[in-house]
């Protein structure tokens, strides 16, 4: 068990930003919230998913729906420890520690929220190793853990639990009751045991989260090339380098959508790449070639500082390196890529781990 | 307390239709769903309001959704169960009684189907006292009761508990958790002591819906006018005959919508009657003169039989009475009309009641 200062969550949120792959919401956001709360209650504990007793409830947290929502209606702590309590009082027990859903920018951190608010530990793991647009996409759900009871509450005050008989329904329903509480939503969800979350989650994401963030800060005072220091900390590959020439995007079904084109510079002068996205970058293709795909990382970095760009901070004539970094080897199995592979998101492409398409361009 | 038997429920249903001014679902349905539950498992015992305790714990329970969906999807005993139990669960309190939402057709007899499954009783009352399209529209609405926590169950095994700040609220989440489930789901809602029910429902309905339909029964049996019959025993007037000539329907959003128009007949000769609906009738309209509005209620009556006609079975041809009939003087009331009236369901038409109508056309 660690404390996790309000300077640390600027290194946790940072490194949040390159695994939430574009997603998750903007960092700046959680990491504001979280700090805020930080602030007021003291450090939140953060503890190692060896340290849960077997038996122990962990609830993981978050915010679903649209990032471009959440930038214009930045939620309170007070949000999120309401979806929690909701859960709390329909489970009828305490639960012993909040986690990340997912290791997406926003994501990351507001369980920190609800630690500082409400005193319950941080479980240093989470549910993806990266971020995904979709509930069900969560590594517990290829153990067979149900994401129910979820809770699900607004800032007006009303709120939801959800049982389910499949993941895929839980997602239905939260994402249309998220679009009903106006695009954003807090929830809580996958309560789980000690031993279910040892055994099926992606464990030590927030330290991990943290080493890339801090990584990225010496870099910059050491001067240090930014997005070579982000490539050796996430074992990753630097697959394009160079200026946004298009974003198109839209919002739909609590959705943020769309595709961005990277007109190359450098050793990539001449060529487009395109990119994907659906809250979260999922394709990345030059021509006829696919460089990567969901369920592997694709982040999109500042070429001079390395800071990491979402999906709705791309702008025109923004110069940038795509990295792309090998996911969790649990969603390369046939289960796992059914459940986040690119079929599933509508792209008739087959997985291919990126480090054999970098090995088979090279 | 009494007895309430399959071969009642063939006259609560058939008085239902009528009260159900075309909507809550096809009354047969209901009907045969509780019919079912009764020969499997006994009569069901009605019990008075008065009967209660003032510490009793009642909860409503039906149907939410498009009629015409619920044609196609006939619902199981076990499925509205699950939305009472999940509800009791939640409560963590037995449930001493159930109730019907409205006086429509499916929703008046669905309460006798948990009553048989689980061994409690039906209180004869409604929330309603005539059926309308959305769950806020309920007498207890008006004296600050809320709707929540509501239980929606879907028959393959999903469900949800929802707590809102507002009736509207609920009203919105349920609706769109009914479009998720298939557009039709079952509810459990407004949780409410005996004391709540008896100052804010509409009491005696079950008992009124009977004599309905045994009036209309005898009326088939002795070749009496059934139309005259019905009328003189829902104090209505009949503001209309002739026949169906066109019926233009679109189901959106979880509703059946849509208008009727009906050439007159006989002294109605010559002229068109428009009947507009929201799964229930809202609006007879001919020409330039109102005959009656919401909340007022307007049956359709096929001519020969007395029959009532739901608006998901109106076919070209018919013929057919129009019966309207004054409804609970609460909804007279400014607050009522606010949440029922004409300009709710957005018809720029001031509400005058429908016996001060038909003095000013005699």
């Amino acid at each position: 068990m660690r404390q996790v200062s309000v300077a640390d969550l600027d290194d946790i949120a940072s490194g949040a930003a390159v695994l939430g792959t574009g997603g998750g919401g903007d960092p700046y956001v959680g990491k504001l919230m979280a700090q805020t709360s930080l602030r007021r209650h003291g450090p939140a504990m953060l503890i190692a998913a060896a340290e849960l007793a077997d038996d122990d409830l962990v609830v993981p947290t978050g915010m679903m729906g649209a990032p471009t929502v959440m930038l214009e209606k930045v939620p309170s702590g007070s949000e999120i420890v309401r979806a929690f309590e909701a859960l709390q009082a329909y489970l009828g027990r305490p639960i012993r520690a909040t986690m990340s859903c997912e290791a997406g920018g926003l994501n990351s951190t507001t369980p920190f929220t609800v630690a500082a608010e409400l005193g319950v530990p941080v479980v240093d793991a989470d549910m993806m190793g990266r971020a995904f647009p979709e509930l069900q996409m969560a590594t517990p759900t290829l153990a067979g853990i149900t994401a129910t009871p979820l809770a699900i509450a607004d800032e007006k005050g009303n709120s939801a639990i959800i049982n389910t008989v499949s993941n895929r329904w839980t997602e239905t329903f939260a994402r249309t009751l998220t679009v009903d509480m106006g695009c954003s939503a807090m929830i809580a969800m996958y309560p789980m045991t000690g031993k279910q979350v040892k055994e099926t989650c992606v464990l030590g994401t927030i330290s991990t989260l943290q080493h890339i963030g801090v990584t990225l800060r010496e870099a910059h005072a050491r001067h240090v090339d930014p997005i070579e220091a982000v490539r050796a900390v996430t074992d990753g590959f630097v697959i394009w380098r160079g200026k946004i020439a298009d974003v198109a995007r839209r919002t739909e079904t609590g959705f943020a959508r769309g595709e961005a084109v990277v007109a190359g510079t450098g050793e990539f002068a001449g060529r487009d790449l395109r990119v994907a996205f659906q809250n979260e970058f999922l394709l990345a293709q030059s021509g006829d070639e696919t460089l990567a795909t969901t369920p592997d990382l694709i982040a999109m970095l500042d070429a001079e500082t390395g800071e990491p760009i979402t999906t709705e901070g791309m702008r025109y004539g923004f110069r940038v390196a795509v990295l792309a970094m090998p996911c969790d080897p649990r969603w390369r199995t046939p289960a796992g890529l059914d459940l986040v592979g690119p079929g599933y998101f509508g792209y008739d492409i087959p997985y291919v781990p990126v480090e054999a398409r970098v090995a088979a361009r090279v």
